[in-house]
């Protein structure tokens, strides 16, 4: 099968949207959705010393491997199976083996720069903006990253002052306007969800 | 003497105000400003319960003893001596005593709700809003709390969410509107203060 409606859903950090696709999926049936997330996608870093990976700007496009998205994009919309790869975050590698995916009627692609680059730009038939204050975002990125990560408040703020908001207003934000949607990644998600999830099941022809 | 011009300084919780009005009063020279600042005029809150008394609003304007804060601005207006109150925000309560204060050619009156007291916003010669986007106020706020008051990230986390930010929202973002310069309390801070204390400066005759 090929899928029936690409996806881009772009936003900051914490803006909300891998619980807008979860939801979106839940309300869809999560056998009727793939998601592509920009985390898997960043380029290897494993060619510096350890202690400069996580030094590395990985706000800005040239972080993550738009070309293998791309081409994997394509591959799903003419019906074939993908090999996603595997990224490890403490390491800052890719991981050996990859993850075989197949084509579904929705295909979601998420990340903070999914329109960002203009060849993926142009592989979506709906492009969502998920939308949240700043202090909001912050402060979500600060909670994950301390339980998830185990990272000290210092080094959280210091990466977010010195790379994370410098990118997110040079690269993210103006993207807003490639947007045909924005919606609340704070308010009535479930609301905005079964909304959205109508018209997109309605536009993917699904049961 | 009498004070020649009083300057009110608003701008939501760590926009930049306290460090705006000390570089305004060194540009100017200490000894022709006195700064009155909100912190000084919460309401005793000895009558709550210990625990009771961190979790009371302190943002809302109700927090604030503005009736003796406009009565002080009087007295110094019709060049008389004022007996300032003093707090401990430890306990959350006035302390024993005062600090007396003679008035000075520029008085500055600093604090997120200083524009949110009709009586107050009417005393001053010139209204001035400090602002910053509301992740670097938050990040500033953490950072100070966790240096000064050593409270734990979660606790800040959760006061900012239920009071501050619904609080600032709904009393000080909208008194923006009655400022009569809006000045960034991020970018160029003393290039700003030359500009303004120059004016200040000329239009209250200092030398």
């Amino acid at each position: 099968m090929k899928p029936r409606i690409t996806i881009g859903v772009g936003g900051g950090t914490g803006s909300g949207k891998t619980t807008f696709c979860r939801k979106l999926a839940e309300f869809l049936g999560p056998e009727q959705v793939l998601i592509l997330s920009q985390d898997h996608y960043y380029r290897d870093a494993g060619h510096l010393p350890v202690e400069q990976r996580a030094l590395r700007n990985f706000d800005r496009p040239e972080a993550v491997d738009f070309e293998l998205l791309v081409r994997h994009l394509k591959q799903l919309q003419a019906g074939r199976e993908i090999a996603r790869p595997r990224y490890d975050f403490s390491q800052h590698v890719r991981l050996e083996g990859s993850e075989p995916a197949l084509p579904r009627p929705v295909i979601l692609v998420e990340g903070t720069l999914v329109f960002a680059a203009e060849e993926l730009v142009g592989c979506f038939d709906l492009k969502l903006f998920v939308d949240a204050d700043p202090d909001i975002r912050f402060i979500r990125r600060l909670r994950r990253d301390m339980r998830e990560r185990g990272r000290s408040v210092e080094s959280i703020v210091r990466q977010y002052l010195e790379t994370v908001r410098p990118m997110h207003l040079r690269f993210v934000e103006p993207a807003r306007r490639h947007a045909d949607l924005v919606i609340s990644g704070v308010d009535a998600i479930e609301q905005q969800v079964a909304a959205l999830g109508d018209r997109i099941r309605g536009a993917a022809g699904l049961p």
